[in-house]
This record gives structure tokens, C-alpha cells and sequence, in this order.
């Protein structure tokens, strides 16, 4: 009898120990990685640019990174396949006349095609800065480190890129195996700093959309040595980044036509979505919608196939929003929107370039009345391009959209008059 | 014993039946009133135009109807009190010079001041029409009913007065007795007919939108006789009402120093809430927002204190939305969008003004360039108009708001441009 009570009370013990065990298994495998505290398979080197390696120990992440490489499905009016946005909307010749980007200026594909077309396109020669890699490559957090990022963008393109043999990956966002979300771009952490913010203390969440302002933002090269530099030290709404670049009289080239002093906006997808949009002040984040979290079997990631949500608005949109046919159609018809009012944009800037080339051809046009069209050419189409070169047609915050690009054709409309009014010695 | 059993059955019997009637009468007392098919304390005469009457069966929506007689709390931009829109906004006195809007315009308040204020306003004098009449009355659809809508729009407003004692009230909107939301104004359902609708096919959610189209609305007075009218037999958004007007040759004025043939809006607080806003294409009714479901006691009613739902938010936005506060704060981030860039767009048509009045004082003035210009102003002044003359500073549709504004603008701004090349003789 003795030895029978033993064996129930090892079965019982072996019982309970076997739950507790499959419990604390179920509650590490519905943790995200970096909480697991799991040994990681492999240990990955500081700043490990080859993503490869850090794809041992997160096999899901790395699969769905390589879908940008190739899945560079269109939408509407983006998503990750090359089109030529010059011949898509011949007036951007016209408004970037002198410019690089009169030149060639494709929609951009996913993130692992970053090396192969910053080094093909057009845009590119033999004076360009290695300024031009800072949003290109896994490489770079290491060469910021061992280089310093004033040696970086001083650099020539073409030398620096000798050192570049990776496209953009897990080293651009991630502390190697803690895989904790960092900033790692210099510009970023310096523009922060100059707005009194220390990225270190911000949530998870907030590093959800922060890591992507590594390089989704509005940027100029500052000096001789091209230094990679954010214009947000008076505020990142277009106002606020207006009057910098005008305290500052910067400019990044003088247009041909109109004789305005340009600025070219990069792609502010974080600023217009940071400023006061309905999602944003939700708390949510760049990854929410654009790294969705999603299951292969039974293990849930979130997904690094970095895409247009409208690609995979179930998982995107639907993680929150339980009709997707409605939101998506929402978008649709903002976007629309968006389009229809930055076509009166652009037809109005157009017209304010011939109007003050007009002028600026007659002999006796009154100089002060063309300088002052010259600066509203430059202020409409610097708002214009910030809703342009962001990648959302204006989803990522439409009422501010619509509200720049309304201020924009005011300005633009107000360039030809004045333009028109030099003419006439007025 | 067997007197025991009666009385044991006996009681078992009143105790079922107890419950079914307490069952019953619960079920009945969640159901809205015209469902019920409760016999009313009183019978209402069809299109009873004295809501005191009503309200012997309807205490709560009469007691809350009360409310909107003296509970006129501003808002930000609005609200339910009286203030002179032309002092807030003295831009308004030249942008309608010529027409009776730029003698008083106020601030509306709550649907029980409608007959006094009507009847206040400096806009009526010895010829106005009955028309405006229309909206300010529930003795209407009985006027309508023995007159016919065509002898009560051609009566004069002083002369139709002495049949009208009585503000807006329950007839405008219900059924007697069957409380069946209807098409109370004769004009809405004749825009609806043209347009191929039958609004008694609409469901009861949809009738709760319809019904606020009997007055918030655009509609102009056709002819000679004033008839009450509607335009939207193209369709309800501006550029088809705009269309609409051109096609037509109408106008409500000639604006004194531009010379364009005006159009006033009135208030398209529908056509632009139903021209694919958020709401409404979630399935969102004025009343919902505007009347929302309310308790007195355990009596679940819709409240008609009929207001601005920023009034009433935790009821209005809290029916739908789990976060009141960020809601709201929407709503200011929003009308505050819509606010600035309506200024932008009101110094635009301003301009536009000017220069025409400016150039047309030349005697050598191009005259085809100047009726261009004063048609741009025209096209210019209904947009903004659209927004301005529509009680939500935007919120009820904002893309829709601020695309048309931006519209606005451009067009301002092209009649001010006209006109200077028109005075240039160019």
C-alpha cells in the first residue's frame, strides 16, 4: 500500500510540475522577443549589419523582410512599385526644373531594394555626399559610430559607398540582442535634442514611430560638409519648418524659371503624421499600421514586410477597426480629396513660375514686386512638396493636408498676381 | 386539505401571471413610443401645430423641447447664442454688401426662438416673402396642407404672419399619433422626387437625418412667387448646386462693388454632412449627435434639446465613442483647421473685391476679363459660403470642408488676378 501512495503522490507532483511548466512555456511564447529574456540562438555583434545573422534567432521577422524586396505591389496612388513620378505628373519637371529631381524621382520601393536604387538613380554623381547613404543601409550605425557622421556625410558618395554592402535592416532600429528599438540615426537624436527630448526615456510605443523618423522625416545637408540635419528646431509643423529654413536663408537650389530660392521637401511622413492626426493622438504608431502584428502558426510578430496598409488592411487596419471594407473606403475617398486639391496646387504653382519667368524677361518689371513672388513661389511649393513627398496622399493626417495644401494655392495664386503686377510696374 | 391545494394553485396561477404582466410592461416600456401601440392619453389632430398638446403624451421630448428656448450656451464657434456674426466677423459686411445678411446676421438659437427671431431680424421688411416662413414654424404643414405650398411662398411675410403662433415644434417632423418620423416641407420632398427618391421607402435611421433636411439645408426662393426650392437635381455637393445656379442664371443679389451675380447659402448643414463625411457613411444620424438617447429616471428617451453635441458630449459622442475627451479634442484640433484656413479664404474673396471694384472705376478696363473676374468671385463666395453658412466650423464633414475652401481660395484669388489684368487693359 505504502508504495501505492507513493506513486500517485510522484504522479500528482510530476502532474502539476508538467502544467506549470506548459503554462510558463504558453505565457513566453505570446511575449514579444525582446521581454522573453530567452538566450537568443546566436549572440549578434553590436551594430550587426548583415541581417542574415540576426535572422537565426528571429527567423519570422527576417522571412517578412525579405518581402520587400520583391512583393512591390502599387496602390492607388503608391505602394512599393517603381514608377516614374515624372512621367506620372509631367508638371514635377516643371516645378523642379534645375534640380535633381527633374531628373529622375521614382516611387520608392521596399526597404531591402534601399542600396540597389540609391546607387541607380540619376540623381547620383560624382559629387554627390555620402550624405546620401544615411537612410540606405544597415551598415551605417556601425560607420556613424567608427567615423562619426560629420566624416560620414563629408565623404564622397561613390568613396564612402565602398564601405556599404548592405540595405536597410535590423541595425538601422534594433539594439543587437536585447533588440530593444533605438535610435540610431545622429540626426535624429540631435534633433531631438535641440527640442529638450531624450528618445531614451520614450515607451516602447513611442519608439514604434520613432525608430522610423530615423529617416521618414524632412532633412537638409547643412554646410559644406553636407551635414544631415532636421529642421525642427522651431516645431515640426510646415510653418514652424518654413520660418527655420527662412531664418536660416537656406536653400537647395535656385529655380530656373521663377529665379525663387527652392527648398525640396524629403519624405515628412512622421512630421504630418506626428502633428495632431486623429491616429497619432490615438497613441497609435507607424508600426501598428505599417508592421502590423500578424501570425505564422502559432507564433504571433509583428510583420517587417513594411508596405502600404491598404496591402494588407485586414491585418493593418482590421487590429483595430472592426468594418476594414468602411475604412479602407474612407481613405479612399480622403485621399481622392487630397489628389483633386493638390492638382489646383500644383496647376497654381505652375502658373505662378510663368508668370513671374514672364516678368522677370521684361525690362522694366519693378525688381521689389518680383522678389516678393519669388519668396511666395518658394513658400507655396515648399508646402506643397511637404504634402507631395510624404507617402500617404495625405492619410497620414488629412485635414492638416488639406489645410497646407488650401495655404499653399493661396500662396501660389498670390505669386502670379505679384508676379503679374511687376510686369506692369506696378 | 384539498382547500389547501386551491389556494396553493390559486397563488401559483397569480404568480405566473404577475410576472408575465411585469414581463410585458417592461418589454413595452423599452420600446420606443411609436412602437409601443399603447393607446395615448390623448389623441393628437393630424399636424397639431401646439406642441403642448404633444406633449400630454410626450413629457420627456416636450419638457427637453422646453430647453431650447433658454438654454443658449455658446460653443467655440457657435452654440445656440445670439451674436452678431457681423461684428465677430466684420469681413462679412463687404463679402455680402448689397444683400440683407450684411444689414443682421446672427448667430441662430434653439428651435423654440425661431418665430421670435425671425420676426426680430432687420432682414424682413414689407416685401419679404411667406417663404421665410418655411423653416420657422410647426403651424407650416398644416398651412401647407390647406394652401398649398405655392400660395404660401407668394403670400407676404406680414400678412402669412397673422396665421402663424407658433414656433418649431413636434408637427414639423412626426406623424400625429403614429409619431412616424416625415417629410413635413413640401420643397424637400420635391428634391427628392427629382432626384428619383421616395423618402417614405427611407428606413427610420435614415429618417432621422431626413427629417433635419426639412430646414438645415441650401435651398433658394425660384421665380416670382418665391416657390421654396431645393437645388439638387444634379446632386448635393457644391460643384453641382454651383452648376445647378449657372445653369439657371440665378442669382440672390449682385454684389454692389464687384458686380457678380451672387448666390447666399443657406445653411447645408445636410448636403454637407451627407457628401461621404465619416458619420454619415457610418451610418450616423443628425439625431444621433444632436438628439441623443437620454435617460429621466428609467425612461430612455431622445432628448430634444436639440444643440450642439459639444454641449451635450458625454451622451452625443459617448453613445459611440469610449473616449470623450480625445473626441473633443478632436473636434477643436478640426474646427480650429477649418476656422484658419476659412480666414485665409474670406482675405482672398476680400481681395478679389477690391481689385474688381478697382479695376471696373478704369474707364479703359478689358470688360470680358472683368466679367471673368466677377464670375470667379461669384464661383469663389458660394464655396466658402458653403462652409461658412453651415453650423459646424467644418466638424460635420472636414476633408469635404477644407477641400472646398482650398477650391475657394484658388478661385479668389484667380478674380483678383483677372481683375488687375482686366485693369491693365491685358
Amino acid at each position: 500500500m505504502r508504495g501505492k501512495y507513493t506513486y500517485a503522490i510522484l504522479s500528482g507532483i510530476i502532474l502539476i510540475l508538467a502544467s506549470l511548466l506548459v503554462g510558463v512555456l504558453f505565457y513566453f511564447k505570446n511575449q514579444p522577443p525582446q521581454e522573453r529574456g530567452v538566450e537568443p540562438l546566436v549572440q549578434i555583434e553590436d551594430q550587426e549589419p548583415d541581417s542574415s545573422k540576426w535572422g537565426l534567432n528571429f527567423p519570422n521577422q527576417y522571412d517578412t523582410l525579405q518581402n520587400t524586396l520583391t512583393n512591390n505591389t502599387p496602390t492607388t496612388y503608391g505602394g512599393s512599385e517603381k514608377f516614374s513620378k515624372l512621367e506620372n505628373d509631367p508638371r514635377l519637371i516643371t516645378l523642379f526644373a534645375g534640380y535633381s529631381f527633374s531628373i529622375e524621382y521614382n516611387e520608392e520601393r521596399g526597404h531591402l531594394n534601399s542600396l540597389t536604387d540609391v546607387r541607380e538613380i540619376k540623381r547620383v554623381n560624382k559629387t554627390t555626399a555620402g550624405t546620401c547613404y544615411s537612410c540606405k543601409s544597415a551598415v551605417n550605425p556601425r560607420l556613424w559610430g567608427e567615423m562619426g557622421m560629420a566624416e560620414f556625410d563629408k565623404t564622397l558618395f561613390h568613396d564612402l559607398g565602398e564601405k556599404i554592402d548592405q540595405p536597410i535592416g535590423c541595425a538601422n532600429c534594433h539594439e543587437a540582442n536585447s533588440m530593444k528599438l533605438i535610435v540610431t540615426n545622429p540626426a535624429l537624436e540631435e534633433a531631438l535634442v535641440k527640442q529638450g527630448k531624450d528618445w531614451h526615456t520614450f515607451t516602447r510605443q513611442e519608439m514604434r514611430t520613432m525608430v522610423c523618423a530615423n529617416c521618414h522625416v524632412e532633412y537638409y545637408f547643412a554646410g559644406e560638409g553636407k551635414y544631415l540635419t532636421f529642421p525642427w528646431e522651431d516645431g515640426t509643423d510646415i510653418e514652424n519648418i518654413s520660418k527655420y529654413y527662412t531664418d536660416l536663408a537656406f536653400a537647395d537650389w535656385e529655380h530656373p524659371q521663377s529665379g525663387a530660392a527652392m527648398i525640396k521637401m524629403q519624405h515628412p511622413d512622421y512630421e504630418l503624421f506626428s502633428n495632431n492626426s486623429t491616429h497619432y493622438k490615438a497613441g497609435v504608431a507607424c508600426a501598428d499600421c505599417h508592421m502590423p502584428y500578424t501570425r505564422d502558426g502559432a507564433v504571433k510578430f509583428s510583420t517587417h514586410d513594411v508596405k502600404s496598409p491598404l496591402l494588407n488592411a485586414e491585418a493593418a487596419c482590421g487590429a483595430c477597426h472592426t468594418d476594414v471594407d468602411y475604412v479602407t473606403e474612407r481613405v479612399a475617398i480622403i485621399q481622392a480629396q487630397v489628389r483633386q486639391t493638390m492638382d489646383d496646387t500644383e496647376d497654381a504653382i505652375m502658373a505662378a513660375i510663368q508668370a513671374i519667368e514672364a516678368a522677370a524677361a521684361q525690362t522694366n518689371a519693378d525688381t521689389t514686386l518680383l522678389e516678393e513672388a519669388r519668396i511666395l513661389h518658394r513658400e507655396a511649393q515648399l508646402r506643397w512638396d511637404f504634402i507631395n513627398a510624404e507617402n500617404s496622399m495625405g492619410f497620414h493626417n488629412p485635414e492638416e493636408a488639406l489645410r497646407i495644401l488650401a495655404a499653399s494655392t493661396n500662396l501660389a495664386r498670390q505669386a502670379e498676381l505679384k508676379a503679374f503686377q511687376a510686369a506692369s510696374g506696378k
